[in-house]
């Protein structure tokens, strides 16, 4: 069997997200039928980590294992030309066989987009969060980096330990304290900058929990209002405890995977 | 009654054009049901003329005929809360009672902006025309100086005569040849430029018939394949049939209404 490395773009707004479900248009579900048209094989894509309904992807990364001998170039082509203009293959490569786009993955980025205009150009509407109220930019980034390093991240990941858990069985991970296995993560860099009218958050890291950078940014947000100070951060970091942070799980509308490094 | 002058944008690519239709999702009759429940008051917005299914709009001008006194700003911000973001309200201005969005219309702007790229990313494919085939875009530019000017049109308009006579006796322009009454229409300016991986048309007008951009925009692309030549057009254009043109019409997602002169 060949092990293919494939970088994909999409827009999510009009996907249930990555991961097939049935009588529902996943990313992963719409390329799995792509490839068994292209190839008369069935497999299922493996991708770096599941993107949830409306998130975006400029550079996600997918392996399969094929046997047909379809040269690389072609491949790519006839890919595009089945698959709908909302996904598009940027890259296709050979990979040795030990090669798998998630447990391979030793950082991932991502990206979140803040529209701070009065109105929201009807054109940016699916690939941004739009918040024209008034919020302090330099607290924000202030209380950005203090997620930065390795953290417990129970705080920041949605409440649904059944998802939890198997994410922390199959995302590679250092270790966790006792109590609360496999929700340790470290974070790289975390921090704001101003496109324009964009507010934009890039974090980039060696794994995230569900949710996690939505829940950030909804804590980030609360920062921005003043109802939580960057101080606040490490507190609600160290109580290992969703229901310790009032932040909200920001709209999906915002979030671009935008980076997996191997 | 007051007389308002709306300047709307929208993403057209999930409406089913302009004008209310029953049963389907359109621009015209998803803005009377924001303009109803917000005053109360049933109306039928007045835009500067249709565009079709998938079209965009970066400045349609809408008149209406209110009674409501609620105040311009307001009356603003509450229509943004209750349309889709998908259609945004940028200005609104009291006007004087002889003002119609259609029949004062003096010019009107539309772009047709087509990706050049061999990948479109998924984040444009609903706003462009993707086309990374060959093209000779200097013999496209020299066709497309060749409409500037006062013609009858007809061998570029849809072949629908009653909408084209609906057109013509509703959309004011200035005479017709006696043989095709109101087709004739003048093209001030009519360009091509490239903007990074954009080839983007640009053309102004007194008016345009059905379908006019996009089917300007299919004889232009024949000539950027070389097979017509740019002295084909004037020949084109002298026939005053649809079927004396080869061009076909391109797809409406590259198709933007610009601006509106009065």
């Amino acid at each position: 069997m060949r092990n293919l490395k494939i970088i994909l773009a999409y827009d999510g707004a009009d996907f249930s997200g990555w991961q097939v479900q049935p009588d529902r248009r996943t990313v992963q579900g719409t390329l799995a039928e792509a490839l068994e048209r292209l190839t008369g094989e069935q497999m299922l894509p493996q991708g770096s980590g599941r993107t949830d309904a409306g998130v975006h992807a400029l550079a996600q990364v997918v392996s399969i294992a094929l046997a047909s001998p379809v040269p690389v170039p072609n491949f790519m082509l006839a890919l595009n030309h089945l698959l709908p203009p909302a996904i598009r293959v940027l890259q296709i490569e050979e990979v040795p066989p030990e090669f798998h786009a998630r447990t391979s993955a030793k950082a991932k980025t991502y990206r979140y987009r803040i529209f701070r205009g009065a109105v929201c150009p009807p054109f940016l509407a699916r690939y941004v969060y739009h918040h024209p109220w008034p919020l302090d930019e330099q607290s924000m980034t202030a209380a950005a980096e203090l997620v930065v390093g390795e953290h417990d991240f129970t705080s920041f990941a949605a409440v649904d330990p059944e998802r939890v858990q198997r994410m922390a069985a199959t995302e590679g991970n250092t270790s966790g304290p006792a109590g609360l296995p496999g929700n340790v993560r470290t974070i790289f860099s975390s921090a704001f900058c101003r496109e324009g009218e964009e507010l934009i958050y890039t974090v980039r890291g060696s794994g995230f929990l569900h949710h996690m950078v939505r829940n950030l940014m909804g804590t980030f947000l609360l920062v921005g209002k003043g109802t939580l100070a960057p101080c606040d951060v490490p507190r609600i970091l160290a109580a290992d405890s969703r229901s310790a942070n009032p932040g909200a799980t920001v709209p999906a509308s915002g979030l671009y995977l935008v980076k997996v490094e191997y």
